[in-house]
């Protein structure tokens, strides 16, 4: 029996699992990019960064010279045969069968489309890859992605009939959608967002665990600070055309002419592989794992975005397709295939992003209907703080909501927007959710206070005496 | 008898417990402040704020107004007697007796002077109280504390045979001390910086945990950049004086010239008029208290500066004078004498400044010594890592340093220093301190990224991995 660790997929799961792993490792990933940081991207459309390969983590010299892996980039792999633990490669020349002892699909997510007419159009893109970054760049300033001795993208070829790229709709206000609105709105470009929900971030748990509506309103403010189209509550109905490329969003309130379209409705595990090969899904649609990443077939392994995590509040299988716990999950997946058992490790849904210059983050669940869906009794209260001591310069508003189980004061989950001192703070957060403190508990942390960074009771302190004043 | 809750002492944890207690409530402040951020005092003595009254949190009017508070300024209590539940007050123009249900000690703290000779000199500072501050930016740039109608303080009197103030000695490392350096800077100073330590944060963890060896040496490094000369293993043997003004810090290495001095050899509790009335003090000098800030006296309660704190990692009471935890303890004993018994709560030491343009913090304890003497076997390692993803712009350098128990791998404490994110993310640290965490459990929480913020694995995780790695 081989005693192989194949993985297939060279990102975030499958190479810290390759990188953990103590044993002969072969990586099959059927593209050209590995280790790569996919969250950069709406960093390289904006332009803060010049070429593609500056979001590469690792160079594949550098992991074989590091690991010794066995790294095969453009071998995709097609099929897997769990009772003979062997997968299919489609190196392109050549089709080649190989064994493994253990397997960890890591075959990541793609962004979702639309069912709508129109949604193939030359101009609709979701942007999950690089290369889909890349074309994304390539289509609103022709040139912009290329280097020197690198060859043009194929589809600039479409986009002889445009002059400028002058607008561009974000259709679905979610993670990467907003976090590419900034991207659209330093490059000029006029820009919506089209949502069918009443809010930015309505996208429900599975996807994305709302920031609630304290953090949405303000986001919503700051996009129409800097001139951003907000149509909320507008659902799409088809993308019009012309000449094969996309000229306006149609949607039940009108048509908004636009150049060209992100759709970011979420993203969808790359799960076609383990169904095929006979692999349980769970209802998320991603492959069904336990608490080791174990999939329904032996030795065989799943992490990252393909796979469903734990959800530490909701306490059942979740799609969070999201960096930190791909890397957690391979790590994991590398020990335990090391002879180190070792737990994949619940989520709690940690989120943090930013939006021109705010800060949004969020961790565990605040939306009360989810949360009384996994049988709890939620109180939410907001507030408002100052970000620094109130005579310290410089200083603005910090919005914290939070939410708790009115049975026993357990956390739940909180949100928090400002410019400044959201996106660390909500480590707090997250490492309370995980150990299960009440906001009572919370409220009574011995954290940090210095007059430059925060009032006496950091923000996260002044909401957990709020919540807890509500229990009382 | 009367069920009057007298408190003494009208800053953080005074005032913290008056708001709380829902019942008659008199605060006795021998002082003019009330309710003043001396935190604050480093950047007023900056000029980052104008004028001393902007450092007060609620106005004595507004605190009135709000509690209903019966607030007497200038009303200094000058005896305890714990059997006739009565403390004599001091009004200035009168003398009298008030008897109380319920008695709050937060008496506060004072900067520590050197017993060396000179240290009486004009022109040598503690600062602690707002009017130590205002008498040392006075005397740094007379006038400049003053505002229309307002006389000039009596210091400035001292100060005619001085033309300007062009050079200044910290004696003492420590935190405020470090924090007035950028002030002494930014007034255009030359500025030396004298400690009988081998590094700057030497000092013992009774008066505040030393930030460990990388966090000391990168603000050594910092310092130097700015000019700061650094005098360390330098103990001061006097200060030398010309008409009654100090001229000189003579050291066991040699004469340093200066205009002023700023002591910073610690803070001592406010603890006679307990120890005049009988009560218990503990080992550090301060107010020893049960979990509910009792004093040994029935219905004493202390808390604040004057008070000992639980140290959750050392189990042993602590004097460590922080905003923070004294607003805990004053809240928590307001709540208690109100009937509903409230615990103070212990503190993990969670420290965070800014000096110049670099974040220091830490949580916890660090100090292998002090850590074995609590009978922990002490495992320490210090990363260092980016404070953003690589391809973001604008990144610098983050360096952790963590400590884990070898036995059982439990978190004993974390320093981080860098120029951004730090002074938030040791609030997970403080949290996970609080709920014994272990490094391992601690390095697979589901923490926040975003590439504007961090690299996926969050720095205080990859602190712990290396910690959890040296234990396997």
């Amino acid at each position: 029996m081989s005693e192989r660790f194949v993985v297939v997929g060279g990102d975030a799961a499958g190479l810290s699992a390759a990188a953990k792993a103590r044993r002969a490792v072969v990586v099959l990933e059927r593209g050209e990019w590995v280790s790569f940081g996919a969250c950069g991207i709406p960093y390289y459309v904006k332009g803060e960064l010049a070429h593609l390969d500056d979001l590469q983590v690792s160079s594949p010299e550098r992991l074989v010279d590091t690991y010794g892996l066995d790294l095969r980039r453009r071998h995709a792999v097609t099929a897997v045969d769990p009772e003979a633990r062997r997968v299919t490669v489609d190196a392109g020349d050549e089709t080649y069968d190989l064994a493994y002892g253990d397997l960890l699909l890591a075959t990541g997510g793609h962004g979702a489309t639309l069912d709508v007419p129109g949604a193939d159009l030359d101009g609709v893109f979701t942007v999950r890859s690089l290369d889909e970054g890349r074309a994304l760049r390539e289509y609103l300033r022709p040139g912009s992605s290329t280097r020197p001795g690198v060859p043009t993208p194929p589809t600039d070829r479409f986009r002889e009939h445009l002059d400028e790229v002058e607008s561009v709709a974000v259709v679905g206000a979610n993670k990467i959608g907003l976090e590419l609105v900034e991207a659209f709105d330093a490059r000029g470009l006029d820009v919506h967002v089209v949502d069918d929900g009443t809010h930015v971030f309505d996208r429900g748990p599975l996807t994305l665990p709302p920031f609630g509506p304290a953090a949405a309103g303000t986001v919503e403010e700051r996009l129409r600070d800097h001139g951003v189209g907000l149509h909320l509550d507008s659902r799409v109905e088809r993308f019009v055309g012309e000449g094969g490329a996309v000229t306006a969003v149609e949607t039940d309130r009108g048509r908004l002419p636009v150049d060209a379209v992100l759709l970011d409705e979420g993203v969808e595990p790359n799960a076609e592989l383990a169904a095929e090969a006979g692999i349980e899904l769970g209802e998320t649609g991603a492959v069904a794992t336990d608490d080791y990443g174990r999939t329904s077939a032996p030795n065989v392994y799943a992490a990252g975005d393909c796979a469903e995590k734990r959800h530490q509040m909701l306490d059942e299988p979740v799609h969070l397709p999201l960096g930190l716990a791909a890397n957690r999950g391979g790590r994991a997946v590398g020990a335990t295939v090391t002879g180190t058992p070792t737990r994949v490790g619940p989520v709690v849904g940690t989120v943090v992003m930013k939006i021109f210059d705010l800060e949004v983050a969020c961790s565990g669940v605040l939306d009360p209907e989810t949360a009384r869906e996994a049988g709890f009794d939620p109180v939410v209260e907001t507030i408002s703080t100052i970000s620094r001591a109130h005579y310290y310069p410089g200083g603005s508003r910090i919005v914290v909501e939070m939410s708790a189980d009115a049975a026993d004061g357990r956390l739940l989950g909180a949100g928090l927007v400002g410019e400044e001192g959201c996106a660390h703070r909500v480590n707090a957060v997250a490492t309370a959710l995980h150990t299960e403190l009440t906001v009572g508990e919370l409220a009574d942390l011995d954290l940090g206070y210095s007059p430059p960074f925060g009032p006496v009771w950091d923000p996260v302190l002044t909401a957990a005496k709020a919540v807890d004043g509500d229990l009382e």
